[in-house]
């Protein structure tokens, strides 16, 4: 008997939030046994079960141990499951629920954040051999002693690519409630364009960029592996967008995707005498305390003294001012400003790389519009520019209208 | 350091039922941690979780695998078991909770009613040695492929038994609803009295006679392990009923119990020529379709003539009525009674072995009161009575108010 054809799919929670769904997604699944393939389905739990869960807990402690945490959210994946199974038997194809400790994910014991190690394949491919679909559990595992532990958000996303990569497939679909991956959020632009395909590296930055439908890891996962990780809709049959290696692109865009995000906050340290080592106490510090600083500058200005501005998490900026201020004296700085009102507003594209002049072209369509560039930082793949929050949509709009509509640049 | 006397409690669903009953539960487990005991507790799903799982399965099927449904209903006891733990910790006493895969409850492979087979006592020890507190999921265990089993109606009980089992304690506390056993449900009875005390025997015949707070199988267990089950209520800390071994109890009451039950329908076939095999026959054919029947009377008439009388469950009885009458023709019987309307009244005492003339007072107080008994059967320990289901609450009633109240029938 030849070998049929493995394709792992994975049904996030708004795909599963009603019994009515469910069964839509079993009527999805049947479609692939009928064409012949073993399908390995990972599910999320269904809709908002996991906030239910967290509110719950909330009402018993501010701070729940992590590890009764992971006790507590794997239940609803479990629920999904056994739901989904029933639902695939009602319509007559044999299915069975695993858990992630039925299957061994076996993970470090980083609860709430847990990295999966190994996986055994072992009872997957008999329930595969046996013609059953496989439904399994998704960001759950467990640790060396059998403790249950979650894999952090977009978890499910993870669990899926690594069953793809244990089962040797290049095939995984991730089911969600958007049609793909957009060059730019469609309730902000309106001439957004589905993109076909992206690289691992645009959708890793996208997802640093705060415009993720995944998370990075299980993009991580997917360049490590190779695998071709298919985001799609699960309310229509249409093709969505396929992340893969960028060597195996068909079609590149100079810049394929355009985000903001207002969700960090600007600190500048005025006046600080320049001499070695300012930078590393300074991030040091901040490091120590888990603070993430995303974007930094440094100037040197008059008298041989230099500025430093940054940004980080909005929630975390009185932290780091209060860490600052106590630096203050050490450092010799003269003052420090925040602001909150930014955006950051980035472009990402793997053609960048080998297009001259991109970025001259996104710094004068902002200046036409009068917007203002406070910092800007570069990387291979992609640029950010931190402005006043005011012009977010409008940056987003100008740069989208010139990269991405009409004429489009690719490379 | 000497070892810390264990204690088994078991908390049922409606002590569970909200985040506020949950931090009770969790106070009340405190004053025995404070006061040196080492604790093992079992918890149900909270409240209606369970009810609630099985609509959300209805939805999808009304067929639901049997596997599927235990990995459904397990999640309810895992979320109790988190919250418990949380609750705890918020108290400042160290807790851990277990899911039965983690501890090993080991059961045979029929779901939705397995039996237990086995547990391991590795992790709870090491727990308790470790002053934790340790939180075991009731309800449920793996098979010996790892599938998650539920062990049916009232199985949390069960698995707090087989837990004061393993771990070598006589001592198991099941806390539920209401404040103990009772001599009939307080809801009929105005003058029912709580019992301190009742024999196993008796416990598992009112279990039969379906006026159990406990179900059957956790009192076979704690026979047969001679565990001390003491059921007592949640919202106070009054002393309940303690099932235990008769021999050591102090005060014996002719009769402990009286209960009615309404959920059974009598069929009567008539005039069967008496010979060899026909009760065998049919109640064979009755068993062949598990077809649960209870009491049954055989009579013989004119004519060398029997009639058989016998109860089976209402919901079986258009099934049965079906498969007697199949069989009429080969029995030779001229027709078939069947009522719907009766009531099955009892009352159980271990004193009734050793007191004569019970059944004899029973069936006058019942003839005083104007109540016809159309079928009787006995045990060593019980006398059940079917009658017309119009004065099932007088039965009780008279034959509460006989032995139970004012001069007690002590033996």
């Amino acid at each position: 008997m030849a070998q049929k054809k493995i394709v792992v799919q994975k049904y996030g929670g708004t795909s599963v939030g009603t019994s009515e769904k469910i069964q839509n997604v079993a009527g999805r699944i049947k479609g692939y046994v009928d064409r012949g393939y073993s399908v390995v389905v990972v599910v999320s739990a269904m809709g908002k079960t996991t906030d239910q869960l967290v509110a719950l807990s909330r009402e018993i402690t501010a701070n729940p141990s992590s590890r009764e945490m992971d006790m507590l959210l794997s239940t609803g994946e479990q629920v999904s499951i056994s739901l989904l199974a029933m639902a695939l038997h009602e319509i007559g194809i044999d299915a069975i629920s695993y858990t992630g400790s039925q299957i061994r994910v076996i993970t470090d014991g980083n609860f709430s954040n847990a990295k999966i190690e190994s996986i055994s394949t072992d009872r997957i491919k008999q329930s595969l051999d046996g013609n059953k679909v496989v439904i399994v559990a998704g960001f759950q595992g467990i640790d060396a002693d059998e403790n249950i532990t979650t894999l952090g958000r977009g978890g499910s996303d993870t669990s899926a690519v690594a069953l793809a990569a244990v089962l040797g497939t290049r095939d995984c679909e991730i089911y969600t409630d958007v049609d793909g991956v957009f060059t730019a959020d469609p309730r902000l632009v309106q001439n957004t364009m589905k993109l076909k395909e992206i690289s691992y590296e645009e959708m890793l930055e996208l997802a640093r960029l705060g415009a993720g439908v995944l998370h990075s890891r299980s993009v991580e996962f997917s360049k490590k592996y190779n695998i071709r990780l298919h985001v799609r809709s699960s309310y229509n049959n249409e093709p969505g967008t396929i992340v893969m290696p960028k060597e195996e692109m068909m079609e590149k865009f100079v810049i394929s995707g355009v985000t903001s995000k207002m969700d960090e906050a600007k600190i500048t340290i005025r006046d600080i005498p320049d001499r070695p080592g300012v930078a590393a106490r300074l991030f040091g510090l901040l490091g120590e305390h888990k603070i993430y600083v995303n974007m930094i500058i440094q100037s040197t200005g008059r008298d041989n003294k230099a500025s430093i501005s940054f940004t980080v998490m909005k929630n975390n900026l009185a932290k780091a001012v209060e860490l600052c201020n106590g630096l203050m004296e050490e450092l010799g700085a003269s003052a420090i400003d925040t602001k909150e009102d930014i955006a950051i507003v980035s472009a990402v594209g793997v053609g960048m790389i080998s297009s001259y002049g991109v970025a001259g072209k996104i710094f004068n369509v902002l200046s036409e519009h009068g917007i203002n560039i406070e910092m800007i930082s570069t990387s291979e793949i992609g640029i950010s520019c931190v402005i006043d929050g005011m012009y977010a949509e409008l940056a987003v709009k100008v740069i989208h209208k010139e990269f991405l509509e009409g004429d489009k640049y690719v490379c």
